[in-house]
């Protein structure tokens, strides 16, 4: 039987590293999990959202035998995957650590800004990685709750978004940061939003492309690569999984993906 | 043994509707049930939210024996409670319909504004309701998903908010309603916002106020109201629950209060 990569997020959020995973490594069986029924995960706590994430990779394991699993949220990568990591026999990758490798290689000022839930800020769990990887950066952490919500509206362009942006990120800027991470899977749809207002001088580290570079090299270098297949992709989700396949299809520009409810 | 009334909502919204229970029917036990390990139910599906009030129902009456149950959130209230009723034996009180009998009393133009969640919208539960009993009542109806986390996020007298206020109501003010149900437990923060943007000649009905005198009601006349004892509060919730008492607290004007977390 062949393995699918299984990848989980809160809901929609993943979908963008999904998005990567799928452009670099295309031959690959894909299982995404949005946990649907339970979003957001960002203003809930460690032991809750702990909890989520092992029931969401039991079922992965159990029922599908995967044979990585990609934690493609960063409140779930904060909180919950050091449990994971001891847990299971398969890798369990996050978008915490290579997001925070890229930022100490690219920074030059050694002022590292950090957005995300309200959870994950609340972790320390960047601040700490960045820490541990460079004691002499310092760390500028913001939560940033509406964002979420502003991007499931739609409103992208909209000058409210515009207002939000500017209230959170000031703080950012008057401490003069010269690397700033989207500690979120949904921010990348606001990228273009953060970047006008902070300005050219700031580098904006994105988490869904970096731990994409980690699966593959651990894929190859453990010859698990899928090879001369078509791709091949599926969704569970535990809400509704017609407004899951409408915001799904929109955002990964292919029609019609395959959506099945499943109860944990 | 004594028996409480049981009130639930996703998470803290329902607390305005246990606020005027507290203080109309004073002397009795009452057991708040806060789903914030799943918040929020505005953005699922019909048969999500229903299987979780189920869930929380089944729970308040087999280990606390409730007397009645209060579903003091406007989208389990248009979801969910068809079915509750079918199933239990105790009275289940919504938020709707009273809001409802009140807006068609009050309108004098026979133009109706209802704002609610994005599920409790697309329901149409409020629509419905009112044509029922006035077929000749137009309604005007707006999703507002942003209320919600701009009340969770303290921005009540912040200027987004009165941009985001605009931009929802100005679909009713164009249409001209002289009453306007806030429908969902988180607006009563945000009335003033909403009552300087209509505007003197509106009449604003808010659910909490109204399902209280239905309640009230029914215990009087089944002879079921407790007498001559001291308030009993207690809390339970699905998620951590410091967050919910520090919340829950200043909202409620009291403290401390007694908070324990559960597992469905």
């Amino acid at each position: 039987m062949e393995r699918p990569v299984g990848i989980f997020d809160s809901g929609i959020g993943g979908l963008t590293v999904l998005r990567e995973l799928r452009d670099s490594i295309s031959g690959e069986q894909y299982l995404y999990f949005g946990d649907t029924g339970r979003v957001p995960y960002g203003n809930k706590g460690k032991l809750t959202v702990t909890r989520y994430s092992v029931e969401i990779a039991n079922y992965l394991l159990m029922n599908h035998d995967i044979k990585a699993l990609v934690v493609a949220c960063n409140t779930a990568s904060s909180l919950a995957v050091e449990g994971l990591q001891k847990l299971y026999r398969i890798p369990v990758f996050e978008v915490v650590s290579p997001a925070v490798a890229k930022a100490v290689a690219e920074t030059k000022n050694g002022r590292i800004g950090v957005i995300g839930t309200s959870s994950t800020i609340r972790s320390n769990t960047y601040k700490r990685m960045i820490r541990s990887q460079n004691k002499h950066i310092k760390v500028f952490q913001k939560a940033c709750p509406l964002f979420v919500p502003l991007v499931e509206e739609g409103w992208v362009d909209h000058p409210v978004t515009e207002m939000v942006v500017l209230e959170y990120l000031s703080f950012l800027k008057k401490n003069r940061v010269d690397t700033l991470i989207l500690g979120c899977t949904h921010y990348p749809f606001i990228r273009s939003r953060v970047e006008a207002y902070l300005g050219e001088g700031v580098t904006i580290i994105d988490s869904a492309m970096n731990v994409v570079i980690e699966v593959e090299k651990y894929l190859r270098s453990h010859d698990l690569v899928r090879i001369g297949k078509k791709k091949d992709i599926r969704y569970l989700v535990t809400d509704d999984p017609d407004k899951f396949r409408e915001h799904g299809e929109r955002l990964l520009g292919e029609r019609p993906i395959d959506v099945v409810q499943v109860t944990l």
